[in-house]
């Protein structure tokens, strides 16, 4: 990785004022009844309120809105069969530019039907990353459009550190913040935000067990890929990438797993106490805590709340 | 009903200072999503964030902290399936009161155990009016106990007047309210609030085709019980009181009715939209909305989330 490539503290700074305009400034909810739980005294902050129903609004926006204008008119590509799809679409839509999503040909309705929503185009290809890969290939070489990685990129990574910078400006004297680890790039913006902001503030990453390489990767301090993940979090399927990977290992404390189990209990937990909707993602920071994979003693935590996405035909209580 | 039944600007004042530790200030979301679809300029004050996840904390804290030294020893009772349960066990917990709550057998499991979470005493009866009645009666005179109605009382109803106060203050060029009718507590202290703090202000009452007891008693101006309401919107079954029933013919503009598939679909689309757990009789202002009912033409429009207790296990648009 180019030392270049790790975001500046006045590169977080710069991509938090370009956002503004375009992205929610979410709210940081507490809740008793889980301090009580947990032992904690918990901060929440509410991605799953953010435009396009996560984070990733954050990230797409910022490299949106970084692109010059001869930049912009080539458009902006990428694979997503998620959150990112959709907010890379917004992004576009907000600047009038061509978007070319690449998504598998299994992914969701819901989560199509909303690149579809901003009026962006989408390209099928089958759910394998080789196919992914190629078919974005293709667009690209078609449409010279501008990739826009979902995770390993300078930019993006700027843009989602934005969430933690925000958190730790409403609540200053946190002692730590939990953060849910899938390609990396929620994980090494808020080290980042961390380290630049709140040098006092411990992160740590939460990870399903049953996709478990970027703890396995941070553990053996070597590139693990994610192989046939079976995690019903499907944002935190993806492995590291050569720009988030090192910032990890230079900025998080410990990166801990948690069970599929404690994932849905974790879920139906902050819809049923807090009455919100958090996707799968979101609920492996809590999960964590509830497993006490992570060591309470009232500490003032902070927990990135990726999004709120889910198909509500589909809630993982009630599968049978 | 005696006029000093109907509560005053300055009752209200006080129930806002007397509350004021006890419960949540709710937010005030929006949704520009939501404002597309219906065509008005949208805000939710949200009670489903409120303690013990519904606007009935509001009137219970009042009735319970205004009552003095001698009666609270004497402790409170009422006869609830549903959030006034809850919340007034709650109320009287923050007071070491005694609480006696009389719940008819098939009461779901989800508010019982809210209501015992509260280490408060509940005894059970058979699910009639009739046998509500006469078992909180033979506890109140067992424990002398006093009652607390669940909306036909005065400090009840200045307690629920608070949530529509505090939307006026935040949002005071409101041009109208919508608010879902049961009992009418949250509905007569809402158009009381309007009346006493933003005259301005046209409120209008929401309410299930299939419980449409307000609505008839509102055109015939003369009180029609609610028989036999079959609704998914479980806080609206009740009938208007004759303390209740006087306030709303004065201060409210209309009623309108909609129906059942209107509430479900519009609390799916809260969900969706807005990330936030609602009940269904929370969703029936916005299925007016939906259905056109009340004329749209871009009012800033405010509307009352009453609360969000849901059984997660029983979606109403799962249900077959």
């Amino acid at each position: 990785m180019p030392s270049s490539a790790r975001p500046t503290q006045q590169q977080i700074e710069q991509a938090a004022a370009r956002i503004a305009p375009y992205v929610h400034r979410t709210p940081v909810l507490q809740s008793r009844n889980l301090d009580e739980l947990t032992g904690c005294k918990l901060f929440f902050k509410c991605e799953n309120f953010q435009k396009a129903g996560a984070f990733k609004s954050r990230g797409a926006v910022n490299a949106v809105f970084s692109l010059d204008e001869q930049q912009i008119k080539q458009g902006v590509a990428t694979h997503s069969s998620g959150n990112h799809a959709a907010a890379l679409a917004r992004a576009a839509a907000l600047r009038n530019a061509k978007a070319y999503i690449v998504m598998p040909d299994n992914s969701s309705a819901v989560k199509i039907a909303a690149v579809k929503h901003y009026g962006r185009l989408v390209t099928f290809c089958s759910p394998t990353l080789t196919s992914r890969e190629s078919t974005l290939k293709e667009v690209i070489e078609k449409t010279h459009a501008i990739e826009i990685h979902p995770y390993n990129n300078t930019t993006i990574i700027a843009g989602q550190a934005t969430a933690a910078k925000e958190l730790i400006e409403e609540v200053p004297d946190l002692d730590r913040l939990i953060v849910p680890v899938g390609g990396g790039g929620l994980l090494s913006g808020s080290a980042l935000a961390a380290h630049y902001f709140a040098p006092h503030l411990t992160v740590i990453a939460a990870e399903p067990e049953q996709a478990d390489d970027a703890c396995q990767s941070f553990v053996q301090k070597k590139f693990v890929p994610s192989v046939h993940p079976d995690t019903i979090a499907d944002g935190l399927r993806t492995s590291l990438g050569d720009i988030t990977f090192p910032i990890i290992l230079d900025h998080v404390e410990q990166v801990v797993t948690v069970s599929e189990k404690s994932i849905v209990a974790a879920m139906q937990l902050v819809w049923e106490r807090m009455k919100i909707i958090i996707e799968p993602s979101s609920a492996v920071p809590l999960a964590a805590l509830l497993e006490k994979k992570i060591n309470c003693r009232s500490q003032r935590t902070g927990i990135i709340i990726s999004g709120g996405n889910v198909d509500l035909n589909h809630l993982p209580w009630l599968s049978s």
